[in-house]
């Protein structure tokens, strides 16, 4: 394009090859950046030049960490009988957020047929590896609620089959918050069938 | 937040700093960088980190350039005659991509009161210096049709009043592929004033 220097017609190109972040965006964020504090542009350019330097997957978990074993796999005060399967490093921040202070597998993914997503290409084996020489009572299996995700959860119910430790699945419901009148069918029948008694204490 | 590598956890927090970008969104760019290319990181990262290197004010039209005067200044097959005056480096490419070809000038701005913006902030002396020393027959005004831009474009004209040249705004009307029942007053009525003569050819 005629009419920006080169530098900053590269980096709009850049950063609309983004996710979510289409031309118009792109030019905005560019020109936000131009006009930013030069400390903040080069500490923002230089977190994802070197964005991988020293991250490793923890032995353990298959979580992104610094260390093997990570940070969370390390700490004893953690209750280390239950152990709690997701999908991704973020689904892993969003449980953590809620409270959940036990351990942790993370996937990786799940499986998805269309996508060429087999058990292979996650860290499905090193699960059950774990499983075989760690103490666990109960297995979460908190992968999404969505086809592949209780595919996945389907999976690895199936082969632990006979196994000496509880397994369960995140419970389906309505979100908080939520408006019954827009809640679909699915959500609905699974928030009904998994309905507890209740009494005002 | 527990759970995530630091260096990870920086680059959410500067991405979710960014206008326009939510914690969410942070997260989600932070992941597809962190899985991307290297090569691709290291491209978008530098690009950060220099982005100002090397770029000047075009000391003739005020716009950001590699070199001054800039590649569109320096132009002899541009018509020398015709000025335009546009607020932002980003209007003028858009401008440019509709096919103008003749000379630009950028405020770097509108006149904004309310965010102290007077004339004195913006490149405004620059361009009335440079009507004094260049021929021009029309100045184009290009500030948007916003109450910034009408009180930018009226300073300038008042500014200028009893000059040789002609001035002349952008029209004002509807916009190509949009719907009359939706439009508003305020462009209808600027649309019924400025009327043109219509006949099939």
């Amino acid at each position: 394009m005629y009419g920006l220097p080169r530098r900053v017609q590269d980096l709009i190109d850049e950063l609309s090859r983004l996710p979510g972040i289409g031309p118009k965006s792109a030019e905005r964020l560019a020109f936000y950046l131009l006009r930013s504090d030069p400390a903040r542009r080069e500490k923002l350019g230089t977190s994802i030049s070197l964005l991988r330097e020293g991250i490793v997957a923890c032995e353990r978990c298959c979580n992104l960490a610094e260390a093997t074993p990570c940070e969370l796999c390390s700490d004893p005060s953690r209750d280390q009988e239950t152990l709690l399967v997701v999908e991704e490093p973020l689904d892993l921040v969003a449980i953590e957020k809620s409270g959940y202070r036990g351990l942790y597998h993370v996937l990786g993914g799940a499986i998805s047929p269309v996508e060429g997503i087999g058990p292979d290409q996650l860290f499905m084996n090193e699960l059950f590896r774990r499983l075989e020489r760690e103490a666990i009572a109960e297995l979460i299996l908190a992968t999404n609620p969505n086809l592949e995700g209780e595919a996945t959860a389907m999976y690895i119910a199936r082969e632990l089959a006979g196994c000496e430790f509880r397994i369960s699945r995140l419970a389906h419901g309505l979100p908080m918050g939520a408006d019954l009148e827009y809640a679909d069918q699915v959500t609905l029948s699974r928030a009904l069938e998994g309905r507890r008694s209740f009494s005002a204490s």
